[in-house]
């Protein structure tokens, strides 16, 4: 009898694999897609749709050898509606048909029966997708029922801990009995990424931890020695490679560290468009997702992956 | 030149053209619906979906004339997958058509342009709702975009205070300097709903504080004087008409009590479903918001609408 590797576990063989612990974000903007796309003044759903599901195929297409996990959006393909959900699916599929694992980032968070229906949605049903952002206020009652069925699906979730912007202070930072909300919140989630360890390093249960608090990743690190942390905020929000060393583990596994607007529109920075006309924005994608590993080889412990 | 009527304002005319606070929640799952729609053992989305639509307009055909708004859950339609995305969009066209106002349960929450798509796209764009419930954790400058949607919009937000589930003591009833986290929350609700009030005795960001909780709904009602309450956990969750009460304001506004299982699965109710056939379904449902309203009117400032 086989047994279905954990969540954790196949994360864990898919960063080695690769070498990298770069995950790519799927933020399509209408705004921002290449112009040979042609729907910046477009306001008709089907077509953006249309285009977002085209665009986030081809990245995915570049990326696929190059990283483990690639993690879309959802509030990107909401945003256009019933025909951007439908995209939404057929971009999941598609990464996982390249070999990707997929994180939804919906910061999903309910109670009860209602949080189930999202953790089958999202870990087992229509969507099928690897893993799933979750918010924790309303509770570790409210975390269970994902958890749950993270577990049963090699699934997994990252529970929102600390998060980049500036605005995390107003609650996260809130100091009780000596210890921020942000540390009771690692102290639940470690608790249950332990409990779902099932004998391996790492549990179904990570966190989510900006890369703009880097004394704080050290911490969480610390705090949560059972939970693999996902930092986004690298690059555009202002966090650099070595900003986010605090997030791995000794192997250099234990983190993902996420860039979306800087690699999936890297055809609007010159120094990765040099040379390139609009039709290939595609290596322009290509040359910042080599540039976001070789930074991040070059400056932590995710080094410790190119050893074999 | 005439002014869009804010939220706040549509909503308390909408509260007392109906003489009711009530709120029906719209959940549909798969496996409680009449027997009459035959999908309790079907698992093809498409079927699902289908059903669910058809299920949730012949509710809002008998609650329309009887309630002032519906709030979708989001997560049930979900859970079904594009389909299901597809569904959630022609129930919200529906309720509006019929002149009810739609609050989409979702909490979502993100930072920046993230929160802003998911308030484009639920306010504003292609969902096209009259609120949408939002999860404070991220902190207040991800719920400014929320606010500044739906302030351009005539549109609504709920945020997140005090949920009703028993694990909202783990994070939400935390104490910092004399305050619990809940009440922290209220504060930064209270200062944005002032900020939107626009003359008016409500502003445009509301609460969500759980009927499980009657002593803090009568402080949370004190702490935050210009945001609309949203009072789920009547009914099944255990909440009482008079544990509702503190929601209100003077004139039996302010506060909005939802049921969802209560009143559209009635037909599982014996007291409610007497002397019905199966496909008197309807009729159930009808009777349970009557009901529902009838009990609200007896036992909480509501009766005061019902003075004209």
């Amino acid at each position: 009898m086989t047994t279905t590797p954990t969540f954790a576990a196949r994360l864990a063989a898919a960063v080695r694999d690769r070498r990298t612990p770069a995950c790519i974000g799927l933020d399509p903007r209408r705004e921002s897609l290449p112009a040979t796309f042609g729907v910046d003044t477009t306001t008709d759903p089907q077509a953006v749709a249309k285009a977002f599901a085209t665009f986030c195929r081809e990245v995915i297409d570049v990326v696929a050898p190059l990283v483990p996990i690639v993690k879309p959006q959802l509030a990107c393909f909401e945003a256009v509606g019933p025909h951007g959900m439908a995209a939404l699916a057929d971009v999941i599929a598609h990464a996982r048909s390249k070999g990707l694992l997929v994180l939804a980032d919906g910061k999903r968070g309910d109670i009860g029966s209602t949080a189930e229906a999202y953790a089958d949605g999202w870990l087992a049903g229509p969507w099928a997708a690897d893993a799933l952002t979750v918010n924790p206020y309303l509770g570790l009652d409210s975390i269970e029922p994902f958890v749950k069925t993270a577990a049963a699906r090699a699934a997994g979730i990252f529970v929102l801990v600390k998060t980049s912007n500036p605005g995390s202070k107003d609650f996260q930072d809130l100091r009780i009995d000596g210890r921020t909300l942000s540390e009771h919140v690692a102290a639940g989630v470690e608790s249950l990424a332990a409990r779902t360890a099932a004998g391996g390093p790492y549990g179904a249960v990570g966190a989510v931890v900006g890369a703009t608090w880097p004394r704080q990743l050290d911490e969480l690190r610390a705090a949560m020695p059972h939970a693999w942390i996902l930092v986004p905020g690298f690059g555009k929000q202002g966090g650099r490679a070595a900003d986010v060393r605090g997030a791995f583990d000794a192997h250099g596994l234990g983190a993902l560290v996420v860039s979306a607007r800087d690699v999936i529109f890297a055809h609007a920075r010159p120094e990765m468009n040099a040379g390139l006309a609009a039709h290939q924005w595609q290596t322009a994608v290509e040359r910042a997702c080599r540039d976001m590993i070789q930074r991040l080889a070059a400056d932590t412990p995710a080094a410790r992956l190119c050893g074999g």
